[in-house]
């Protein structure tokens, strides 16, 4: 952590939260933030405060902060704007050191707005507070599982931390993530950052040993040459993964009247992103296919990619992707074609990509993956067919069951498991990434292959991206 | 149907199907496509064929052909390649129509493999009967609920209908997009072409009224003038969707070794495709999201979209993505900022993109979602946020089931089916396409959605992706 940056820990790890504007209303949000809160078990202490109720659920409601009987760490701000800059200074006057202003109507709505905003940070400046927002959809902490967020979301804890300048974005890439098994260690909506900025929380989270790799939805950035500084030392620690939005002028006109920051030239940012050595992610959710390579892949020494497909036009198109992501893939060495002929019928593919030929034995596929894997001239691995949605085989189950008879109806989940656990231990082996192509994108069935830290997609592009990024990170790491 | 193209009604729509090489073995695609068969609930007769079996389940198995009480109309072919021409033989002489033949090792293997699928080809043709493939994965067509597949996979009928260069591709195509709720008519994998060839699949589905949309994963063609011809005469009809894959190098290589054909230059292909007025899938999944669009939007008559989220950086990212497809987001009229101004908060971002500053009211929501559909400076809509994933709500479910109260655990669903009517009512109503985001990629969510006959994408690019497809599409129609 660089001197000037402040210590942000009781925003991501508070001993104790306070809501003002806590409600029994189901459709407001302060009912809905305390929800979450609640569900999803926040450690510490939680203060509902709001001088019309007596009680929300079973816990006490307090008329003001100054009635709590404790010290706050972090406020809840759920209030219409022109009242926030007053419990801001009712939070300094009560010690709190951090504040959420969830509410929006600041500098994104025009002068009067900005005018607010100033006057509200200025008061918690000056109290030595922190402050997250405004127009923010709030902060998760897996530390202490502190779900403080507006939209109803439970995220999986985990290793990734998100900071976002958008709210909703941000808050479906962790629902979205959650669904496929991708955990979270810290997320923060930055929303107007009218006191903490994009740079501060990336500073923070570069320390956090939780956060295990970064990720960034970027609309605007007030500081560009301390930000490409910044990435550049963060990522010899850990990865930065940026997605880059308001890239056209149609984004740019939107973000500004979002978040009220001026989105800037697409070529100085791409220059910065790629100067800085963060990682530019091509969709959004592209961040997370990305996070899950990093978290769990060895990085590729080389460019060299082996293809081990269940059939012919999955190697096309994994060969098309490679190479238009500016992969090889190469021949197989003489030896490699010697050893997957004992393996494989006479009219296998003999050379790479390696055809199965839809072979069904499970015996001969972690041997013809191994076969690939020790190759010296083939970097990393793209393996696809080998997991099977769950509309694959439901004939046959529909008949067995009918029948009672032949293999289990957890056939494909059991043998999903068994190549998983065998590409995990060739990883461990060899040193060298093997990336499983699902062709489904049944949140499901790629929670289940996570769980054996092996990374799944749903297509080969995305496949041979990850694959591509990871080399070109692996080689800034040299420099 | 040009005078030239044959009836490939035995292979689509046949009254009997005979398997020769059906088993017992579980193990063996002799099984698992006779499985596909029965448990799809094929319509017409089934004859396995097996001279060393008696029974395989309930059903009788003939020594031969010939043994068979009743004239054939397909058969398939599960045997070794060098024993197909006396089979083929055997079904000219019992006057079979069509078969397919599943068996690999023929001209995908090299030059003795070659030479038996052109004496097989010759038998067949001097007999007068139609060949699926070989080195094919079988065929699916939904009017006779025929699942001569290799994979177990049971399609979900509709109106896409899919020829695939690629066995593996193009099955999982039907079983990913029958996971999403996405219906097929016909499907067939064309295998090594060896008779009958992509362009003659092409013609007998244009005139098949039961597919509305056709789709194409193509590797490389024999006839690329004709193609243009063909595809251009269909698109008038119905649209041509086309992944056309074997665009590199490393691909092209691949595709030699897999299907045995010359994928040709990829700038002939471009050329050929764009000048043909189908339309090019930028991704293998994409073309099941150009699939449904095609199916259930109405055609957008210009390119100006109109664009209304749930929130700030849904509309920055739509309006990228609209940037950089070739669309055009519009200032709204003053009229529709005035009518807006009547339904939300005072902070709306009073322009396009509409941003519904989070608000939960599910009253206000249709009403905006009108305002903008009948604007006249606007063509289509892009809708994000309105359907949330299971992740989203979880928290609040598991509270209020713990305390018993509040809305129901079907929040989601029931609030999802009100908006997707409310949205295909609009599109009805005004004959402009709708497009939601629905920012999750589970297939169940997509299903819902799709019973509805509303088109929901996982990602915001690709609702843009398809909406400016679907403008080139008409505008290529007025020529």
């Amino acid at each position: 952590m660089s001197k000037t940056t402040r210590d942000l820990s009781p925003i991501f790890e508070p001993k104790s939260v306070a809501l003002i504007g806590a409600s029994n209303n189901p459709l407001k949000y302060g009912w809905i933030i305390l929800a979450n809160i609640l569900a999803n078990g926040y450690k510490g202490k939680v203060y509902p405060i709001n001088p019309n109720e007596d009680k929300i659920w079973n816990l006490k409601v307090y008329r003001s902060l100054s009635e709590v009987p404790e010290e706050v760490d972090l406020v809840d701000i759920v209030r219409p704007a022109e009242t926030v800059p007053e419990h801001i200074e009712e939070c300094v006057e009560n010690n709190v050191k951090s504040a959420i202003v969830i509410s929006g109507g600041f500098k994104e709505t025009g002068r009067e707005g900005e005018k607010l905003e100033g006057e509200m940070v200025k008061i918690a400046r000056k109290g030595g507070m922190l402050l997250v927002g405004p127009n923010t959809m709030g902060v998760y902490s897996a530390s202490v599982s502190l779900s403080a967020l507006m939209p109803p979301i439970l995220p999986k804890p985990g290793e990734v931390s998100l900071i976002s300048q958008s709210g909703n974005i941000g808050t479906n890439l962790l629902a979205f993530g959650s669904e496929q098994g991708i955990g979270f260690s810290k997320f923060v909506s930055s929303g107007n950052e009218a006191d903490i900025s994009t740079l501060e929380y990336l500073e923070y989270f570069a320390e956090d040993p939780s956060s295990k790799v970064i990720l960034l939805y970027l609309e605007g950035l007030r500081e560009g040459r301390r930000f490409v500084e910044v990435v550049k030392r963060i990522k010899e620690k850990k990865p930065v993964i940026i997605y880059k939005a308001a890239v056209s002028r149609a984004g740019a006109g939107a973000a500004k009247s979002h978040c009220g920051a001026l989105a800037g030239s697409t070529k100085i940012y791409e220059a910065a992103i790629k100067q800085s050595g963060a990682i530019r992610a091509s969709t959004i959710n592209g961040m997370l296919d990305l996070a899950v390579g990093f978290l769990y892949l060895p990085l590729p020494k080389g460019n060299r990619v082996g293809i081990v497909t269940w059939g012919g036009g999955y190697g096309v198109v994994a060969s098309d992707s490679c190479e238009l992501a500016g992969l090889d893939v190469p021949p197989l060495a003489p030896e490699t074609v010697k050893e997957i002929d004992q393996l494989l019928p006479s009219y296998w593919s003999r050379g790479n990509p390696v055809d199965l030929v839809g072979l069904i034995d499970r015996e001969v596929q972690p041997k013809t993956l191994e076969a690939v894997a020790k190759t010296k001239n083939i970097d990393a691995l793209i393996a696809s067919g080998f997991i099977l949605g769950r509309a694959v085989g439901s004939s046959i189950y529909k008949l067995l069951d009918r029948e009672n008879k032949g293999p289990s109806k957890n056939w494909t989940e059991s043998t999903t498991k068994q190549i998983v656990e065998v590409m995990r231990n060739l990883m461990d082996k060899y040193q060298k990434p093997i990336v499983t192509v699902t062709l489904t994108t049944d949140p499901g069935i790629l929670k289940n292959v996570l769980e054996s830290r092996v990374p799944a997609y749903s297509t080969l592009e995305t496949a041979a991206e990850v694959l591509a990024k990871m080399y070109e990170y692996q080689k800034n790491l040299k420099k």
